[in-house]
């Protein structure tokens, strides 16, 4: 195999297997973090907190995403940044990832080096190295990615330090990426900017350590939609929680898309997942970072997650195997 | 769901993803290294030493195992013990992992649960917390793992610090797992010791940070094979090696094996991948530790990786989809 051992290859087992390693990570530049890069049996990572955080998600073909509605590079940057959205979740800064790619050996040479590309190009936008990875032969495409961050002397903000009489504010998107497989599930392909939200989230990861330097008492990121994410911060803290539905952004966009589909936004934006917003609680006085609203409060643990004081009855959220 | 999400359930779809992560992760002992354990959207886990080292290694179903050779039980542990002994081949003690599990909806409950709790087994034998996993729908069984391990003031150990003059030792079995790879090709399923060293193996993992301490140069895990193995520390460290066949043990239970088999012992030793035997390069007054015994010498780099100092001329391991 050559330097560029995707050139004049077909598909990944012409490759092979450490041909598409040095693919995924050879010759990309490392942030400073990386103390021993890919290529050894592992690798090495700066913790100059004493502390590191670690979470892991993976995206499938079919189940998570389709290749006739995102490119691979979508679906290379989703899987980083749905990782990434976990570790801003604690408060921490995302430092590293490493990524399994599983493919069938037939898989176009383009397909997996274009995820590849779109594993890097996530990770290289938020400052964060690609420190190793491991490809494997299955039945279909499944990345699996975890991703380390740090906590830069801060407590992790776990989903359960809310308290009655916290605010709940958030800070992202919501409802586009539902909108956005609404409109892929109907056959058309835009508004783009609406399509591409559900191609690839775009989570506001500075918000996440901005957030517990500002004193969240509870964070989430919102993968399963705002109700049910808000109903692990609630089980979790032991609280009820409240969303003040005159507090929520319904994009202009999702009016238009929703009119033409005869959807209705609220429920998006309440119930979408995969928009990977975080939403958080803090104390009732706190100074909010930049883009960070108030759309809540916290209230007692008799009411569960309402809407505007009373239950909402649509479904709340999904399970990946129901 | 109840306390106990697998009873009464017959597939993980039953289960669902919450309960099945629960199953995985739920009440589990963890080590003192554990700081926030599983449940939240990361864990966070201990790096006193400032550095934090990382591999990832995913086994998939057809690929890496079969469900009628080995059970359940045993590809969990093997998917745990293929990133230790990563995380134990650069010198570092391991700490955590976290685990994917793609499945079928249809798998059986129980062998989600056997699998999750072969994690389990193996991590806990280790000393490892299991601190956190994602579990999601899949056409066939893939198991990916990303284990953390400390490094305790100690520089890593690369594959690329071998010098000429060096000795080359090894800890740990060779060829076991090949033979029980034939033994199982045949349809066969005893000796049992012989066939369960493919079914999981068993890398000695505190033999790493030992060899470290001694003053290792070089260091891997034989998952390829010995010599494809060594041929990775002789390319990283621009050095032949030469490995001495009279220093190998081939275990009498091979040299069965083998007869009955008409196949070479010898052969499964040097190119049998599977076992995660760690082998490392010393400088030559080295006083090994305990387990370590010397295999062969480190010379000038025109010889690539030879046999007895001449070329061994079958086939030196294995690429997965070749």
């Amino acid at each position: 195999m050559g330097d560029n051992p995707a050139s004049g290859a077909d598909t990944v087992a012409e490759i092979g297997e450490f041909g598409l390693i040095r693919q995924a990570t050879g010759d990309r530049p490392q942030p400073s973090t990386t103390l021993l890069g890919p290529g050894d049996d592992a690798a090495v990572v700066a913790a100059p907190d004493g502390r590191v955080v670690v979470a892991t998600d993976a995206l499938v073909e079919g189940v998570h995403f389709r290749l006739d509605w995102s490119t691979p590079t979508h679906v290379g940057r989703k899987a980083v940044a749905v990782n990434l959205a976990d570790i801003a979740a604690m408060g921490a800064v995302p430092m590293s990832v490493v990524v399994t790619l599983a493919c069938p050996a037939d898989t176009p040479a383009a397909v997996a080096t274009e995820l590849l590309d779109g594993v890097a190009a996530e990770a290289k936008q938020a400052e964060v190295g690609v420190v190793g990875g491991d490809m494997v032969r299955a039945d279909e495409i499944v990345v699996s990615v975890t991703a380390l961050g740090d906590l830069g002397g801060r407590a992790p903000v776990t989903r359960s330090g809310a308290r009655p009489g916290d605010i709940v504010a958030m800070c992202g998107r919501l409802g586009w990426a539902a909108a956005g497989l609404a409109v892929l599930g109907r056959g058309f392909r835009s508004p783009v900017n609406v399509v591409n939200a559900q191609r690839c989230p775009e989570p506001p990861y500075a918000a996440g350590p901005a957030a517990a330097l500002a004193g969240a008492t509870a964070m989430i990121d919102v993968s399963d939609g705002l109700l049910a994410d808000l109903g692990h911060i609630a089980e979790a803290s032991g609280v009820g929680i409240d969303v003040h539905t005159d507090k929520l952004t319904v994009a202009e966009r999702l009016v238009d898309v929703s009119t033409a589909l005869g959807a209705d936004p609220l429920h998006w934006v309440l119930t979408g997942g995969e928009d990977h917003a975080l939403v958080a609680t803090f104390p009732p006085s706190t100074d909010l970072p930049e883009g960070w609203s108030i759309i809540g409060s916290v209230g007692e643990p008799d009411g569960g997650v309402t809407v505007d004081g009373g239950p909402y009855d649509r479904e709340t959220g999904w399970q990946h195997w129901n």
